[in-house]
């Protein structure tokens, strides 16, 4: 990934459209990368639907999940940047967040049964998949949203300081990742790992998930692995879908 | 929207398509519009397949369903506009009306499973979602279509006053909105709500539905958020696909 | 429907590619119609994916399956061309026969529930559905295809006098029509229907299915609206899909 | 197929794109095909996605998976190639192998069910479908990949002299084929009868599944039928699509 803010907003552009193309993103959700040079200030479009997103809406937002540039003044803002901002300071680690209603996610965010790692590329879930309920926090009566830097704390403090990824009841997920293409990878793979559980549960139990030591050693390997997928999907996005 | 009726029409044409390629509408199924400047007309295509339907193909009945401008006499008009016509007059509050053969909806309304929200964007499915069985409006022997003024009345007064979607076994539904960019979305998301439902009875346990509050909450919230899926729909349809 | 042989090939080539286009039928299956002036033959693509079909590929058989026309000695033609044949012979109110591996129907062979109409488009499902097990025909061992005269008549004597569609044991099905446009509405209704009825064993029964009266009613509606997706499905088709 | 090296590695590139145009490959995975004049040989790709492969990519390995030409010294080699030198070695009938995550099959390899041949095209899983676990192999901790010559050497051990298609647990699957038409055919055709057999799991009761002779039979007869499929997947692959 370039060092430079201003190529890096061109990958995080082409990240919006490769994961609506994927069918991890509808028109909502969105994604984020922050700054390699400012590690307080992260890059996120404006408020628009992530298939549409260019690198000219991108601006770039305090971990207070302000902006910080005047001519941005007065720009619609994602109304659940807080997931964002909250996330980066809570995990120094953490280089790019994914929000998305993944489709097959969401299923798994209503029910009881866990969402657990059962394909190599999905290790990651093996780190732990927590489940934000938004009741625990605030109580009955909400739209489900991340409206304030408050619901924002809550949920990375849920996140923890370990899992790659935390279920939104009745509403999706949010990913994160060291970098870009890694947090792209996993918010793909998890929405198929949710699809093979889904399988591997019609088909009838007991289902044969990895261990916790293959999950490490899997999340290793596919953190070197994460490029080989941004390559073809980068390709396809340049192309215009 | 626009206040203008020619405008407005653009509009219907482009909420055909979309519909049609989001997989909601298939080669069947309709959509209208009220006019905003005569509330005892409507707006609808002449009886075609949702995906071809442009301007120049829709006109305009009164609430009974009738044509009114005698250039349009001897049009194939849709057999079951009364669907349309019955719900302007019986609910002031709807502009636009979605009839649809809805995939994943269908085999609802033949279960005795009741469609519930879980997904936060169909927070509308907590106004209720009546279920029209035509066999006890006229008995054995239908086609199941709503070919009469009268069915169309019965379909109203199930419909009530305030839910959003009504299920007709066996057939699809009905859904309901104050605006069109509204009620094109209502559509969209019964059909992903009934599919993540799906999925959530697969996976087993009981199901953390919405909340009465919650549905309220979303309901008011994804009336305003409704023009984000609408501005990336629309561009989409007008790429001719 | 045109009563002239070369324009209704044209049309034969157009049902081949709408029924690939819309995943009825993959690499394998065939579409015939009667012609209309010698009921005692009928045109079939010769042995090619249906998706490539062009009139060109178009020749003309007898009821026995044979060529007529000394230039097409020679050309491969499909193996299990008698299933269209023998159905020929059988149902003199036949004028189009499509035989297919499709998809959600394959599953319905193999198992014990019925495929029932419960979409009121797929009505003529309630005009009976049998199942030809071939081993009740020729025993084990065979590659279950209809290879001989002979296994085309057994299945065309199990399709019987009513039937619009026969399941084939671990195959697929072949659906027949008093029209071309007809068949490919049902051959395409019978997979919609199988999708949605599985989903509504998913949902978990009982199912409410459509009545005898309400089938007879609505295959006779549907008659005449098959008109409606075929003009669809003829101009994507047309568009090179 | 060509005799030809450089014909059949662009039918080789094809064969990639092939798969993954069909859902079979997603960004991982490999095909590679024997040398028809050097047995000792086999060519695949440089380690990219699938969907990318050109014959420029393509190189030849010898059975131990090494480069034997100079001027590939350096270049990126797919991690696993030795699934396939280790099955070139152990199965002389063998001439491609197709690796994928396939994504229906995924799920039959973490559970008890057995995948088994219902569809007659997919009559080669008649010949046995054995299950690698890795643990069994090289204990706990891996993360699931075929990493070294032995580990090969164990799946192809496990693959059998007969089988045509082994599940790898939470991995995917290896389908190796007399030809490089007949392996693609019989990737995809494992995954069309792993969806077709999760629909009958759904739908539920025994399933009746092809006898063992039926199955003998019809792989024969597949065997002969790969051309038709190859066929029109080539033609769409050649159009960039």
């Amino acid at each position: 990934m370039p060092e430079n803010l201003t190529d890096l907003i061109a990958e995080l552009a082409l990240a919006n459209r490769i994961l609506a193309h994927e069918g991890v993103l509808d028109a909502f959700g969105h994604v984020s990368v922050r700054d390699p040079r400012n590690p307080h200030r992260y890059a996120i479009s404006r408020s628009i639907a992530p298939e549409s997103v260019t690198a000219a809406d991108i601006l770039v937002l305090d971990l207070d999940s302000q902006t910080v540039d005047p001519k941005d003044d007065g720009k619609l803002l994602y109304r659940e940047r807080f997931i964002h901002g909250e996330i980066y300071k809570a995990r120094p680690d953490v280089n790019a967040v994914v929000h998305s209603h993944s489709p097959t996610v969401v299923p798994f965010t209503v029910t009881r049964a866990k969402l657990r790692p059962l394909l190599h590329n999905a290790g990651f879930l093996g780190l732990g998949v927590p489940l934000f309920e938004i009741r625990k926090s605030v109580g009955d009566g909400t739209d489900l949203m991340i409206l304030t830097p408050s619901l924002g704390k809550d949920l990375a403090k849920q996140l923890g300081p370990d899992a790659a990824v935390i279920l939104m009841r009745g509403h999706g997920d949010s990913v994160v990742g060291p970098s870009l293409p890694n947090a792209v990878f996993r918010a793909y793979y998890t929405e198929i790992n949710a699809r093979q559980q889904l399988a591997a549960i019609t088909i009838g139990g007991p289902i044969n998930f990895m261990t916790r030591a293959e999950a490490v050693t899997s999340n290793d390997a596919m953190l070197r692995a994460s490029a080989r997928p941004w390559a073809l999907w980068r390709k396809t996005a340049l192309k215009g879908r």
